[in-house]
């Protein structure tokens, strides 16, 4: 496959955003990628778009991404509407690269967008239900929150985390997320409001979970070729690695990777690097206390030891491998099929020193990694990329 | 791009099957494919699942194929859920194309399925509405039928057509489907009955209509020289071109091209042939007289001159250039996401001799030519593929 870089990079702000519908959202995420990448609408020849819930919060199913991407004015293309659940940013963007990278196109778009708000929280979350298999779980009255407090309460009982930690991870979150102008929530919280907010599902509680959002996010990619012979304000980002892979996989082995694991160990062998290479973490914190299982899913430490990394500030801005500087999907929120979109947005921003008050410094390797879905047990959908300056 | 072949294809019969859940549906047509190409689960790397409306029918969204394809034993490999309304099929095969030809993996699954007797079928023509702009159209009333009346009604008004031709087209089309033993309908109609069935929007009448259908259609793509190396029951099936379009593009030009003509000339720029080169046509007959308009737009006569084309049975098996040899939409049924792999399957048992039948004489080259959805007065989605032994 011959080289892929992205060229520019976009976002439209998550939060509540009632008078603003998907295809305004993707709009200007998309015009915003654009822009940045110094292109024309006439210059996209592939785009895709990610999209979980529109056809069951607005109706609108089946060619969300033509109907959306006409505010971009992109037509007449190849335009394919791709969904995996929380991971569909993520996907359009893997799908992207492999247009690119075929030689089919030059220059591909792919676009992220959710509106979730539609003034009806329990239809919101009755559609994100829809991202398990619905046959097993629709009459267990299972939740994803419920999940990550399960794997969570694992870790408390086994003595490996405190809720000390839970709250610290939190704190994290909310200080990184004050810092992003396209975060949901910009505003620091303390250990004792974490702990003291509504209790979600224990020992979650709502401080601590990634909140509904509405929002867009986007990136062009093109060939390493065509990046060369063009005049970019900022230099293109190499894609060292795209990898894509579902769940209800088993290996055989002793030890069963999960989902995430085994995605990151695949592209950490296609980029021919290891943990110890990498700058930051763009990581799927759905609920905050999440970021502490992927410290060690990742390999940036031993089992057991995420507590340890936590405290000793490594996983903050200013640490030695700062996670979510974004805010994550704690802060920056989370409209599903935006959030893989938004982290590729982040770690781009953050390669090229655009990052602001929120800036990694020394950042020359980035890796993102996204989630969808639950399968038999574990995310039915894995994603993870790595990019460097 | 480096070349890919089809290796197998697999159909589970299209109709009513009220017993049979989307899973199944898909699990039968994965299987027949991987079966077909002489490959087992382990040996797909990548996969592709095309659905429209589930999530609207089923309420599964988002990991369709993730949740299906365990019926066909593939896990845990890239599996990415496409949507481009009744162009799914072929966008997802389009997308395992790529994936192959971009080198990224060897061997790729394409699915299409579709469930659409949900007890309701009011519940399903809403759904299906959900394949045009639902924020322009929902309170016009429009529905696809009514859009392509308006186009049938422009020709008879002209005197290009009479109704006696949307009869005869008709009637070929069940001609065709009585002898697939994977079509809906497979049984013979006369122009009386025809034109004496209920009306559903003048001048089109029920017969004239693809049925709403359950159903599933399936595709194994692999890299030409993996092909090469393999022990084959069948000859691999060359793809000379694979091609995917959008709508609500303007050229500038005086004459504007439809969707589904600017995709087809794509695609035979791509192959480096005309339709002069065709051997037989599987066209996306959503109703029976849409057939005639495709004579014209995809080249196979001048335009005005699709009714001669018809009355000289040109279009039929044991014609010039048969269009529809497995009875198309209309006669074989219209899973919306399964319709395209459906025409690609028939396309390789045509160029393999396995059509029995309603096998075409000296097929050589096969064009699959699939459309989808509806935006700003023509086709939201076009897609054309052209095969060859």
């Amino acid at each position: 496959m011959r080289e892929v870089v992205v060229l520019g990079v976009g976002m439209h702000r998550f939060g509540k955003f009632p008078e603003t519908s998907l295809r305004e959202l993707a709009g200007e995420a998309g015009r915003g990628a654009l822009r940045d990448a110094g292109v024309s609408p006439r210059d996209i020849q592939a785009a895709y778009f990610a999209n979980a819930l529109a056809g069951l919060l607005t109706g609108q199913e089946s060619i969300r991404g033509q109907v959306a991407l006409r505010e971009v004015g992109v037509a007449g293309v190849p335009i394919v509407n791709v969904e995996n659940a929380c991971a569909s940013g993520a996907t359009a963007f893997h799908q992207a690269v492999l247009a690119v990278g075929s030689g089919s196109c030059d220059i591909a778009l792919a676009v992220g967008a959710e509106k979730m708000f539609v003034g009806d929280t329990g239809r919101t979350i009755q559609a994100l239900a829809a991202s398990a298999d619905v046959e097993l779980t629709q009459d267990m009255g299972l939740q994803f929150t419920a999940i990550y407090a399960m794997r969570i309460q694992r870790r408390l009982k086994s003595g490996a985390l405190t809720l000390r930690h839970l709250a610290a991870v939190t704190v994290k979150s909310h200080r990184h997320g004050r810092l992003n102008p396209y975060a949901q929530h910009q505003k620091e919280v303390t250990a004792e409001e974490v702990l003291a907010s509504r209790p979600i599902a224990g020992p979650i509680t709502l401080l601590m979970c990634s909140s509904i959002s509405d929002g867009a996010a986007a990136a062009v990619v093109c060939s390493a070729d065509v990046a060369r012979r063009r005049e970019a304000a900022a230099p293109p980002i190499r894609i060292l690695a795209s990898e894509l892979r579902s769940g209800a996989f088993r290996s055989g082995a002793e030890e069963e990777l999960s989902t995430a694991a085994r995605t990151v160990r695949a592209a950490y062998e296609q980029a021919g690097v290891g943990p110890e290479d990498i700058s930051l973490v763009e990581c799927h914190d759905a609920t905050a206390p999440g970021e502490l299982l992927y410290y060690e899913d990742l390999g940036f430490c031993k089992p057991g030891e995420a507590g340890r990394l936590l405290d000793e500030g490594a996983t903050a801005i200013g640490g030695r491998i700062p996670f979510n500087p974004s805010g994550g999907l704690t802060s920056r929120g989370h409209p599903v099929g935006a959030t893989g979109l938004a982290q590729i947005a982040e770690a781009v921003w953050q390669l090229r020193g655009q990052a602001g008050p929120r800036q990694v410094t020394s950042a020359r390797m980035a890796l993102a990694q996204n989630s969808g879905g639950w399968l038999e047990g574990d995310s039915a959908v894995g994603a993870a990329h790595i990019f460097a300056v």
